[in-house]
């Protein structure tokens, strides 16, 4: 347990800016049920609910007993939304926490991917420049293509080789692993991928894993995609404690039960295999290319 | 194979609207490397990477012929992100499908959480109104306190009524399953939802399972928050071909690798069951209330 100091949740005040933000939005034109008499049992019926929810976690210290984590994450253009909606939903999950999107300003971000459209566009809550001088997670997203912008992208560079000396934990999931190796954080550590690509941080001075997430000192990458959870969970027992990791895997129902044994290259059937190996030639490509002319220009 | 038709993806138009978007993407002001050499060849790198990701998907007949899906995600204030994203991520992973966010309105809704702020709220796409008259998969998110407050809703419960004869799945996750039971749709169906509350769909009608994802004819209903990737996986199956779905799940790199095995309140420690069962306590007698209410309504 990694509990070097005591922070009570203020639960009084947080439950009275929740009842504030809820009757706002159940007096908003459009919101259907506002004004009538069941509306007003329902509302009463969900503060009711609330307020028993923030009583209970305030008596609970084996949960509220630690330090504030501050925790940064890098959003861009091109980036996959479960990469970071994984970790983040872990990490919202901690009670005690500050979380910046972090970006070089505050408008949104696409995460366009090949042939596909943004559904969900991300608006970063902090600037680089904005950002706490001090992370106790730095986290680095991937997607295809925006890894490839970014790993030549200058701001992107300067902010993540600026901020990892500062920061407890040095992390990403998927493509994300090459960003940071981009920046010359991954030299000599071994380091997690997506599994089409994992190979390649090899161009970039690191020691490719297979591992679901890999730890190396105060780096800690994850594999592909779904792995962000399975990242987040081990960042959140060494902010808090395995028995907090646990009540938060409970708390997202985290059983997983795949219906087919097929989410790694060894174990899918070769025809999925091929097809994505076919689709992600052309990424090796690039990746490879990028990554040599990072590294000879480095 | 649900293989009824054939529509082969017109790659050169997606992948002319990428590149174009990609060029705007890289000279927009801030994007750090937009004018210099290095951004020429890195955005020269990217355009080859997508040109043969497009290409490679168009060659694989296995995985481009089937019919367009259409898919209705509804989304509304205090729902869990997460609960979305899961199943989000792999409908996006489907080459021929449409996809529409769906509440009243287009403004964006929050999602806070007891205690926590909206770090990402979400757009909707289209309105209840103007929602396609049929659609493949009628999706419903779960999260509170959202949950209570769309269980007595009248738009929410007019949308839902109005549209699951006109779908060929009617699914949520997570405690969306209440939010279709208080519309009337799990009457007499077997239905999964969050495992703190799942035993309370009774008050609905429906028949509590406390499976990952629950099938009962139309009706698929998944479990708490992470199910949704599961459940997305099963949905994908029946739209395309099991082959198909284990491609997406490859492309997710979904292997589950749970640090500890506490994702189920048989098997979590009692300290953290018991935890997040005084934190559910209050949802368990408003859930009830509302339900009753909306029965006797009904």
């Amino acid at each position: 347990m990694q509990r070097r100091d005591f922070h009570r949740l203020s639960v009084a005040a947080i439950f009275g800016g929740l009842l504030a933000r809820q009757a706002s939005a159940h007096h908003a034109p459009g919101h259907g049920a506002g004004g009538t008499a069941a509306a007003t049992r329902n509302q009463r019926d969900i503060a009711s609910s609330t307020q028993a929810h923030l009583d209970a976690i305030g008596r609970h210290e084996a949960f509220t007993a630690f330090p504030k984590a501050t925790i940064g994450l890098v959003v861009y253009p091109g980036m996959f939304v479960q990469d970071l909606v994984g970790p983040l939903t872990v990490f919202e999950a901690l009670l005690n926490r500050e979380i910046h999107l972090l970006w070089k300003d505050r408008t949104p971000v696409d995460n366009a991917q090949p042939g596909t459209p943004t559904l969900l566009p991300v608006t970063p809550t902090t600037t680089f420049d904005a950002c706490p001088e001090r992370l106790d997670v730095l986290f680095v997203p991937g997607g295809v293509p925006g890894t490839l912008a970014m790993m030549e992208d200058p701001d992107m560079m300067a902010f993540l080789k600026r901020m990892a000396p500062n920061s407890r934990y040095v992390t990403s999931v998927c493509t994300g692993s090459f960003i940071l190796g981009a920046a010359g954080l991954l030299e000599g550590y071994r380091a997690a991928s997506y599994w089409a690509v994992a190979d390649l941080l090899s161009e970039l001075g690191a020691i490719p894993s297979d591992e679901r997430v890999c730890v190396d000192r105060n780096r800690i990458t994850g594999g592909g995609v779904t792995a962000g959870i399975d990242f987040g969970l081990k960042i959140a027992a060494d902010l808090t404690s395995p028995l907090y990791a646990q009540a938060i895997q409970l708390y997202l129902e985290y059983a997983p039960a795949p219906p087919y044994d097929a989410g790694r290259p060894e174990t899918a059937p070769a025809e999925a295999r091929e097809f994505l190996e076919g689709m992600f030639a052309g990424l090796r490509e690039s990746t490879t290319a990028i990554a040599r002319r990072v590294r000879a220009g480095a």
